[in-house]
């Protein structure tokens, strides 16, 4: 018998991950680029004992059956691993509201992998937590480094992973999430990636992914806000055009009023920029000097009902470990 | 000196009209296809006489630049024709607000040709009034003629007019304008088709349009509204999404609240669908004996300031005249 528990944080991408082509070991189409939030986080507690006779997942103090049987996959991947075939107790919880597009499920199965792969008595090294997690949840594979994070484009399963493209002592930027709704997203991600694909725009998309993600990463490694920004709006509202265009409109009144304030924000002299995930919520980026004007602005706002402020934070780590 | 009045009516497409293969002809990249609206109406006196010393131009009672500059423009095209030379009064008026995306232009260019070829004395066909109010604002073309109206796709101004498709009692559809603001649009539809062209979707969606042209009166042809609607859904949703990759985004959080309802309203099994113009306001198709269902769902609805209910339509027509 024994027993881990893990925290990772969820992540930004400011270059997004959407569609696969490959369905089964979540292979993205592109190569995409985030940064881990310091303040969404996901804790998991993995016991595995041959007492238990079945596995049982808990997520915020509830047992629902979709994500127990995402979980219980998950599981098995890492038994498999590990060759072993004791059934599991899964205790998570979330520091925010689950399935409204925060990428719950990014930070979930980065827990879930560390966790399981510790408390399974694996020894695994960083790229490996990245590849596993990765068959859980695409984006979870970019919680596992530290900081700003690169999932890499490959074509097979052992290359593609996630790594750390820069410390997140880096850049001093944040990420503000404005949480406009807490109520559940109406199309899961996991389907939002298989419909876009046959959409009549997906292809003349992909082409460009490769360059966005150089872009993106240059921009960085040079601290260029402004020009950063902007990509990361373009590329924030290409997501949501390619959803549109498929017939899924993930934005909201509440989030399409906020990023129209945005650019007259920053025509008011506020240098701040919206992205967004698969979800409604808007995240804005503004460099920490700024932070206390955006937090304002929001603040005036009734569409907005919470409002997280992150730093580019470390990636999932084990905290506590029992082996009996 | 003589003077003459004409009546215009906006109309709704359903198949679009966006970016120009002739930027100076208003060449439209594709054919497109409407439907006259009854209610959405420019009624235009144009007056030549030899005693003004220059071209006045009052719309809804103002005079504005910008408008001014395009209908002398107009009238010049008109007096190029008619081989006179007098200067102009025009005088102009909407039953409705003006440059919110009701398409304005498409039923004051339409009035406006009507009524300045009237008075400066033109004998010309419908598809010679239909090619000279397309060079004063591209859709004005389609509101010449009656009912449902194609405007046909073609390489030179000669052969680029609109014409009925099928007469206004051909089909009982009712297109119910939900007025959401009356904001003027940030981005003028013009500048607009300009700016689409250099979007990274745009060619995509250009090479589908003769087929959904196609289909389009198909549908209109054998009054199959659930399959003509979801066609005019994808068009309406493709016209933003291809603004949105430009950039632009005309939906407000209004029209977002307004479109996110109309499939819900289905469910409940009320047959209506949405199309979009240019601009922010919502407009409901449905058959006649739903629209008092569909009314009373919009009166409830803050966001909507104003409804107005439209019969397929005449096109532009002269009311008055006077020759002296």
């Amino acid at each position: 018998m024994s027993k881990a528990t893990a925290i990772a944080p969820t992540n930004i991408a400011f270059i997004k991950y959407m569609g696969r082509k490959d369905e089964a070991l979540r292979l993205p189409e592109n190569a995409s680029v985030s940064m881990n939030l310091s303040n969404l986080l996901t804790t998991t507690t993995v016991e595995f004992s041959q007492t238990f006779r079945k596995d049982t997942v808990t997520i915020n103090n509830e047992e629902r059956e979709v994500e127990t049987v995402r979980v219980i996959k998950h599981l098995d991947r890492i038994r498999k691993l590990a060759k072993i075939n004791d059934r599991a107790k899964v205790v998570s919880s979330n520091n925010f509201p689950t399935g409204t597009g925060l990428s719950s499920s990014s930070s979930g199965f980065a827990a879930l992998t560390v966790a399981g792969a510790k408390a399974a008595g694996l020894d695994l090294s960083e790229r490996e937590l990245s590849i596993l997690a990765r068959q859980g949840s695409g984006s979870a594979s970019r919680s596992i480094p530290d900081g700003f994070v690169e999932w890499v484009d490959a074509d097979s399963s052992e290359e593609s992973y996630a790594k750390t493209i820069f410390p997140a002592d880096h850049w001093d930027i944040l990420d503000v999430v404005a949480i406009v709704s807490t109520g559940r997203k109406a199309v899961k991600s996991s389907t939002a990636h298989q419909s876009v694909a046959s959409g009549p725009y997906y292809r003349a998309r992909i082409d460009r992914m490769a360059q966005k993600v150089q872009r993106c990463k240059k921009l960085i490694a040079a601290k260029d806000f402004p020009s950063f920004g902007a990509l990361c709006e373009e590329e924030a509202l290409d997501l949501h055009v390619i959803f549109m265009s498929a017939g899924i409109i993930y934005l909201t009144s509440q989030s399409l009023e906020l990023i129209k304030l945005v650019p007259l924000w920053r025509n008011e002299g506020l240098p701040v920029y919206f992205t967004l995930n698969t979800g409604q919520d808007v995240h804005l980026l503004c460099e920490q000097q700024h932070v206390t004007a955006v937090q304002k602005k929001l603040k005036r706002l009734e569409c907005v009902r919470e409002v997280i402020v992150n730093e580019p934070a470390r990636g999932a780590r084990v905290t506590g470990e029992q082996l009996f």
